[in-house]
């Protein structure tokens, strides 16, 4: 499946030519991001909660304790993850016109409890390398009890919807004639360079796939 | 009041370490932030959507189309806003200690459809505000007709939670002595250069509040 089915949740109201139903594009703004806002009804009210994610293939894995209310309760009933990245600040002649440049998936499913011990570990790691390529195979595997501690949720990206904006600003015709500035504010998100922990053995250095992970 | 309200819903269930009751916490993670996400329930199941905001003393304002689907059904219903501030990747010696920075604040309430021109003209203020300081007074203020377009949902902060981790990593003590690198990948979101809208009447200079926006 390269496409991404339309459902009356995932169809777009507002700006539907922001929309994408490709699913390479779902796949890089996935893949592209590092925390996800999950979001989960309790008695009745939304409650919207940023975390950790990773995928494999068309599945969303996300961890957390097994005594967290977004975890216990997920399984039963539907959620919403959404992944947005902020890419600019647009900045028109008119105040009406301002936008923002972004890229957001939203995904909607009910998840499922990973029971079986292979696929819970493969969604963990993908949580980890998702956030930091290469390291799965560097940290202290987890113990039996460390897993047992662990809750991880496998979410399908069957229903799933892509909104992109991108360009610079878009006035109203007459409005061109205005001596305001309009243009594009780049906004981006870095990772610096690594802080060792205070109380590293000495003689560690920064492994090369630490050292990839700054982007400044 | 400079203390936050603890209720049901803001109650933290896992690490309440984290939380803190600081009003002005809450201030400063939302005044640091640009996007919100917001959470609305519709039929039902959970729709969590990023969007714009801006704050006045302890409300918070939302913008949009007033054909929306979010915000035409947002005043009558309870919504959730979180705003999350991605700061740091912990790398630990062990897998199951890895974890992020973030400092996140999250908002419970029924948002009040904004009626009154005023307060409006205000809130749409503050959004713009937020996103770049000094941009309200530069660019072509709205029409009444982009009014008429344009809804205003304003948000108490009375119920709100705020949850912060911060500082480097945290292992079992038998793991200290393992030869394995720990410590923090500093994350930050940064404003590049300005990029004027290629069809820009020639000798209009970025603005002084522009370029002050700039943090990279």
């Amino acid at each position: 499946m390269t496409t991404l089915s339309s459902t009356p949740r995932t169809r777009l109201g507002r700006h539907p030519e922001r929309g994408s139903d490709d699913r390479a594009a779902l796949h890089e703004i996935l893949d592209d991001g590092m925390i996800c806002h999950l979001g989960i009804v309790v008695d009745g009210t939304p409650r919207v909660l940023p975390t950790a994610y990773g995928r494999l293939d068309d599945t969303l894995y996300i961890h957390g304790s097994t005594g967290a209310t977004s975890l216990r309760d997920g399984p039963s009933q539907d959620v919403c993850v959404t992944v947005t990245h902020l890419d600019g600040l647009i900045i028109a002649r008119s105040l009406f016109h301002h936008s923002i440049n972004y890229r957001s998936a939203v995904i909607f499913g009910t998840p499922r409890l990973v029971d079986d011990p292979d696929e819970k570990l493969a969604g963990l790691r993908a949580v980890v390398e998702n956030l930091t390529p290469g390291q799965w195979d560097t940290a202290r595997q987890p113990t039996r009890k460390e897993m047992a501690a662990t809750s991880v949720l496998a979410l399908s990206l069957d229903e799933a919807s892509v909104k992109i904006r991108q360009g610079g600003p878009s006035d109203d015709d007459e409005d061109y004639a205005l001596d305001v500035w309009a243009g594009t504010l780049p906004v981006r998100q870095t990772i610096g360079t690594p802080s060792p922990d205070p109380v590293l053995r000495p003689g560690i250095a920064v492994p090369k796939h630490i050292a990839r992970r700054v982007t400044s």
